[in-house]
């Protein structure tokens, strides 16, 4: 048997999981059958259950490779010393959350997985987790910008962290589900109301 | 044939949405069919068939009772003179989310409508005009902010409306899908993120 490359591997997998992102955004998670996935992806069956077994794998699969693209963008931001400003920071994150809905609208499968979280008590704690881990990080940023003085000595560091993840978790879900608002708009949104007079 | 009181019509439909919410919640909207909502309401199939045909106009039904609490909530709070400043506005809107949150869940009911928006076009154009309503109430709230000074006069009302209603959101998704915070916490990071430095 022809020893088959690490290379190969990678890419085959890529290729079921690129099949799988536009087989959800087509119909959703739910009326789509691994059947759907295999003929999208144009394997054998045999080889397509090589690399996945359910559809759980091919959502967690998907998940985790854009997690992971986000974790990656806000631990170089965490990394900067000093750190750019709290609007500079969103408006990297949501410049980042652009180009993934421009490149193969996986975003709009984690608004799937979030209703899927709702009731699936599996899906609910790899979210609560993944989420869990990403807000820490919006935490760590508000922490950073106490101690440089952008923000007040006695704000709440889990709090500002809380409400910098919703305005980023907001601006997905508006992309997705009203459309009509661009980037610009709403990063100049949050800076005028970063400017509010109390 | 005796005649039947609105009163008893309206109790009956209740019983049916709060039937289908208990289902929705447990379950998820795909993996509830009619039968279990009719046996959760306690109901022959011939009286449930009287008030609802589908699952869709069950979940239509549900969305347009909590939307109207939440329009209700924004146009009294517009409609104060002079308006409320943003934050406290923001407060009261997330009081009445976790109000809901607390009663009966239907909160994560809309995070499955969200899901199913990202791929049924029938849902998605409700969603898209309905949500597109609530996102211009919170742009008049912002330009209301304008006139009052509380916002500077070159904000972009639309961009800060929509951050607003992303604020939102985002709180929303946040209990819903990870828990692990209050309403008090929340809201005092928004204000401390409204008192940043520049």
């Amino acid at each position: 048997m022809p020893r088959v490359s690490e290379a190969h591997l990678a890419a085959r997998r890529q290729q079921i999981l690129d099949a799988a992102v536009r087989c959800f955004v087509r119909n959703g998670f739910h009326q789509t059958s691994m059947q759907d996935v295999i003929k999208e992806a144009d394997l054998s069956v045999g080889a397509f259950y090589r690399y996945f077994k359910s559809k759980n794998e091919l959502i967690m699969a998907i998940a985790s490779t854009k997690i992971a693209e986000v974790t990656g963008t806000l631990d170089r931001l965490l990394g900067l010393d000093p750190m750019p400003p709290l609007e500079v920071f969103l408006d990297e994150v949501i410049t980042q959350v652009e180009a993934t809905l421009s490149a193969d609208q996986a975003v709009r499968i984690a608004v799937q997985v979030w209703g899927e979280a709702t009731y699936d008590d599996q899906v609910a704690e790899v979210v609560r987790d993944v989420y869990g881990r990403i807000r820490d990080r919006m935490v760590r940023a508000a922490e950073r910008a106490k101690a440089t003085g952008q923000l007040p000595a006695d704000a709440d560091a889990f709090g500002v962290g809380s409400a910098i993840f919703g305005l980023i978790q907001g601006y997905i879900l508006q992309r997705v589900l009203i459309g009509n608002m661009d980037r610009r708009t709403y990063v100049d949104g949050i800076r005028a109301l970063l400017r509010a007079d109390r």
